[in-house]
């Protein structure tokens, strides 16, 4: 049973199913001349016109990359410049946002760090605090990785500009996109990442929406593709599967988030009847996909391999080196040591069941125990 | 028919109809500590030895990345700092290559271009002169991916080491890995970049071999992944498919050169029983898998659509986005501008058959003569 979908999703198997017919039709160069080439030009180009479309935008482009760090990468490095005085980003982002922000600060830059709130969101007065006229660059991700906060993204642009209008945002929207409600149009951001293996799509694909107007310099040069701003072979396949999966993951947001709320809410409520020690860091307002929980007294990686051992998967809040941010954005909500050192990650898709809740919860309950009892002796 | 194989490839088949159980078995993220994360972490691992293996490394790590272009990148961007007075780029080189070193001289740093021959190989002479003890920093490509020239890497890495034994020396290895033999131990060079979809793999994946004791800085930052040489969850299926298409090449290396030689000898005795008038650029001792051809006074683009309505796909010299360079190159090696305009690149692979090469020959000699005798009208 896969409870860190968070962390990456199985891919939909009729999208990978289509891969042969594909290869066969499409495996030509999008850059060659010829018409076979042409063709895949067309399927790339269609691909990001639907993205674009998915995600609310009027204007502006989509960028391909590898991956959304290299997208956050992208975004950071290609848009900031010297003449920006003060580079602010929340405590509360990814590694790839939050080590970018560092590789800044060694550069010589400015940047400060928005502090969070007990809920995981970005605390609102900090922000409006440090959100001074000489920012040239936020970024302040829209659904937190670690606990499922959700920022409320438009009034932050709104406060943005309104004190510097040339300001560019830049939004993280990895763990929202196909996930809750985004449109960019109304969002007001400049800048936005997705990714395609967090919602059923394949490993290997990222993108960055660029509003109209905002320059950019490329993190990678050779060919020109990608308008310029990335060159390297397009990932044919995976940008047509991106396209593919994000179009299915909108169309059943619906019913996919309403189903995860229920998963959400079944858990809670078998684990209130447990009578386990534990405390939640997700607040009510938050993703339903992520629930971060701390099982008072026992050691996260512990109780991640008895679960692993019993064949259910959960996310540790602080050792795999995509969550090695798990400590930073915890302890700056104010979460105890003890909780910390506790914390797991249970996060959700849509493949999951009910039926599933039920086995977790009697799994955790029986290794919770074990565990307390053998570190009582 | 598809000869334009120096572009990209068409995907072995096989290797594609694997994935639906390897999404089943591998879909998750590499980074996670329970056991399955684990098994995944495992497959990298063993692919990057097996890749290491395959290229005769006796030391040294392979760090994964989306693409040649970015491997390249990563060699040029990640290695060369302020403190080498002088880098040393052939002219010859790849858009990544060269346009990357272009970008390093608007950083400020001092890069001399090292010319070609009339053969399309770095003029010795004219590296022997700039090679001198402050060069820091070496790029020169293994084969040409325009006219199919071989670099005597070996001899070249010896000259710059007894001149500066702390020099660095790249090369961009796309046209040669898998297609000649590449032994990096023999060759000597301390980073070496590779790519998958030119050897009927996955676009979206190509990788950088970097000696032992290189120091080096990403260009993308986040979660520490690839040795912290280059964040971002893993693109495990097209690792996983990039060492298996390797396997086959290197294990079929001298089954498919000889075929390919085969096609290429064809190619050039029907051309010559022609009668038509061309020239070739592609030297005796070039790679057999690309033919630089020019058929004077046909303008390449005409010749390139004309064969691709015919259902023949071929590659054109100067005007595709990932042969942009073309010009640069033929130019630097003495091509005449008529020959320039007029040129094509035709490139095997080991699916071409010889049945294919009547063919081609038969529409290129329709679709010159066609021409040749619209245009003098």
């Amino acid at each position: 049973m896969f409870f860190d979908n968070a962390s990456t999703t199985k891919m939909d198997e009729d999208v990978l199913r289509e891969l042969v017919e594909f290869n066969d039709k499409y495996f030509y160069n999008p850059g060659a001349l010829y018409e076979n080439g042409r063709n895949v030009k067309s399927i790339v180009e269609d691909s990001r016109k639907q993205i674009l479309r998915l995600l609310g935008a009027n204007d502006g482009r989509l960028v391909f990359t590898a991956s959304a760090s290299e997208a956050n990468n992208l975004a950071i490095l290609g848009v900031t410049n010297k003449s920006m005085k003060k580079i602010l980003v929340s405590v509360g982002e990814h590694p790839s946002v939050y080590n970018t922000a560092m590789e800044l600060k060694t550069r010589g830059y400015n940047v400060e760090f928005v502090k969070l709130s007990k809920d995981g969101c970005v605390d609102t007065l900090d922000f409006k605090n440090k959100m001074t006229e000489d920012v040239g660059f936020v970024s302040i991700m829209h659904v937190s990785n670690e606990t499922g906060a959700i920022n409320d993204i438009k009034s932050l642009v709104e406060i943005a500009k309104s004190v510097n209008p040339n300001v560019i945002f830049h939004t993280d929207g990895v763990q929202a996109c196909g996930k809750i409600d985004v449109n960019l149009y109304d969002l007001g951001v400049d800048l936005y990442t997705i990714s395609a293996h967090k919602i059923h799509g394949p490993k290997g694909v990222g993108a960055l929406y660029i509003r109209d107007g905002i320059k950019m310099k490329p993190i990678i040069f050779g060919g020109g593709q990608e308008y310029g701003y990335r060159s390297g072979t397009e990932n044919t396949m995976g940008i047509y599967m991106f396209a593919k999966v994000l179009e299915k993951a909108i169309s059943n947001l619906r019913n996919n988030k309403s189903h995860v709320c229920d998963l959400k809410e079944k858990l809670l409520s078998l684990l209130g009847q447990s009578g386990l020690k534990y405390s939640i860091h997700s607040n009510n307002g938050c993703s339903p996909y992520i629930v971060s929980i701390s099982f008072i007294g026992c050691r996260a990686e512990s109780i991640l391999n008895m679960l692993s051992d019993d064949g259910v998967c959960v996310g540790n809040g602080s050792a795999c080196s995509s969550r090695n941010s798990g400590n930073r954005i915890l302890e700056n909500m104010g979460v105890s040591k003890v909780e910390i050192e506790s914390n797991i990650r249970i996060s959700f898709s849509k493949n999951n069941t009910l039926e599933e809740i039920d086995v977790l919860v009697e799994k955790i309950e029986n290794n919770v125990r074990t565990y307390l009892k053998n570190t009582s002796v």
